[in-house]
């Protein structure tokens, strides 16, 4: 089947673009003695997630049970779950999953480690811990050494749980990687006194696990970093684009999608909008456009409703026609993947292979 | 099963309030002589969409071929797609539903026409026509009303189709039903020379469809109208309560979730974000917020990462623990719904349907 024959809207997914992406990173991971251990929130999708191990990543990196169970279920025996476990029903499903595959949850709080203790201890597994140290972000993760130490001795107290290490997540750097090195350094003056307090009170940190897509080839430069979780690397988005996390060539992801109306030059409808791309606003830059078009430097893709997306070609040499395609790059791939169960692998002209989203549409 | 037995995130529909909407949407109609015609896009599901029939709905409204097929599939009988079909895939699978369901289709374009015509002459069916009118909205549907009669022309002149009538879409108008009144004069300036052009051209209306639910309780003050299309007015949003549509009793709505950290006060985290709600801003009003918080009327929801959402609890008189949970009545029904497989249907606190959502995630 060649692209042309795909209905619209549809998700294209570059493989050699894909496999280049994963490539690069394992080999960024590798020459820097870093553990790869790639977020599957991106793609969900165990097909993917087995290109990423294939190329040399450590484990998986999933943010709720479901994904952890779809990874488990295709045979991965490594899973990070980068999010606090603070329910029941939760931690036995984590403590279950730690029967056939190694497992760790991040947290920030004695509640979320009493819950998982409850749940291997009756499981009669154990479960690694990483504790969130909060370097910046303002989301989860503690700030306070003392507080680390608690969360950390505590795991090692209770049962079914063991102090593993740490988990940070510079989700506020988002500039281009030149101007990344003051942040970097704030991320270190935050870590180096819980490392420090782990040191005098002789307690082993064994991993350090580190973000994400846009510092990830600068990881080297964060104090003590042992793993990464980039997500995004492997299909790159219009946000990575805006801060130059490569160039659009290295982008794998695009949406096919058709002109629907074109009544009047200033507002061409097509066929993909917030249920096709997701709402997700642009975050970096000037926060506007909800889309790269390619070939058509000019149109901007100004807004969505539900199943239209809104161009601007007023400043095109030409408008679109009815029925005419479009591939556009999406502002955020995590989000715009989640909203399909299916997306399409491509060399060139040719649909290759149909990537099921595997853990998409399962919620918890 | 209660309310508390269920994990999180996870959307509840609230059935008693669902069929009071339901009905009272349906007495309006019936009490000025209008047809109503739900649009499924909000919901998705066969179960709520027999419960608008069963009400006394003359119909369905959609926006795809899948969730054609899903309602076509469930025995529904009367479906208008409200979105211009222009490839030839999607044209075939149209047909194919108008061999057992009354299809119609609005569009704009004599390419969709053309296109429509070819499948049906090819299945040996009849589509019916609504040629889509632009009442100030700016998005489909055609300004003059030379165009709509050249429109109207081409669909009686060729075959597998017919003109029906007119749809138009009052997406603009979001206000308070106060404030309405000038706005709908302002469409009904827009209608009216399309009637008398239908009026002295002898070709008869049979149908003029109107939106929309912000103004569906005006929809008599509508010159012309025959059938209305709401499709929120079942559950309700952030959205409707901010203009007046209806009272935070009458919304259906609520997303169930649970704090998973709370390390400073100002920073509390919610297992519900981008992926659970969706990332559609407050479309009235200030913008602001992604979320109304049951009972915490000083809690605002901030801002969303793909699984956290972010709560600002400082003007709170006690900041939420970790584990406890919350109700937040989401910004737009239509797109949190769509991120859910499946969502629950309760009364008090027991759950007393699973709701499938069965036409997400296809997204052709």
């Amino acid at each position: 089947m060649t692209i042309d024959e795909l209905d619209t809207p549809s998700v294209l997914v570059d493989l050699d673009v894909l496999e280049s992406n994963i490539k690069r990173m394992a080999d960024y991971c590798h020459q820097h003695h870093l553990q790869l251990r790639p977020h599957a929130k991106t793609h969900k999708s165990v097909v993917v997630a087995k290109m990423q191990l294939a190329a040399g990543a450590c484990g998986l990196t999933v943010a709720k049970p479901d994904e952890a169970d779809m990874m488990a279920a295709a045979g991965i025996e490594d899973i990070l779950v980068a999010y606090p476990i603070v329910t029941a029903r939760k931690a036995a499903r984590i403590a279950k999953l730690a029967e056939r595959a190694k497992m760790r949850v991040a947290l920030d709080s004695i509640e979320a480690i009493e819950c998982l203790s409850r749940a291997a201890a009756a499981q009669g597994v154990d479960i690694g811990v990483l504790v969130e140290v909060d370097i910046g972000f303002a989301r989860c993760g503690v700030g306070r050494p003392e507080d680390s130490i608690a969360l950390a001795r505590a795991a090692d107290r209770m049962r079914g749980v063991r102090f593993d290490g740490l988990m940070f997540y510079p989700g506020h750097i988002k500039s281009p990687a030149s101007e990344q090195a003051p942040l970097i350094e704030e991320v270190n003056r935050r870590l180096i006194p819980h490392y420090e307090a782990f040191t005098a009170a002789g307690i082993p940190v064994s991993i350090v696990s580190g973000g994400s897509t846009p510092t990830a080839v600068q990881s080297h430069h964060f104090k003590g970093v042992t793993e990464i979780r980039p997500g995004m690397y492997a299909f790159l988005d219009r946000n990575m684009l805006t801060i130059g996390v490569g160039t659009r060539e290295q982008c794998a992801i695009t949406v096919l999608v058709t002109i629907v109306s074109n009544v009047a030059r200033s507002r061409v409808i097509m066929d993909g909008g917030s249920k096709t791309f997701s709402y997700d606003p642009l975050s970096v830059g000037d926060h506007r456009g909800y889309g790269l078009v390619l070939g058509q430097p000019h149109a901007e893709v100004i807004g969505f409703s539900e199943e239209h997306g809104h161009l601007d070609t007023s400043r095109c040499a030409r408008a679109p026609r009815v029925g005419e395609r479009l591939r556009i790059i999406p502002n955020h791939v995590c989000a715009t993947i989640n909203m399909h169960d299916r997306v399409f692998g491509i060399r060139g002209d040719r649909v290759e292979q149909i990537i099921h989203v595997d853990a998409r549409g399962g919620v918890q």
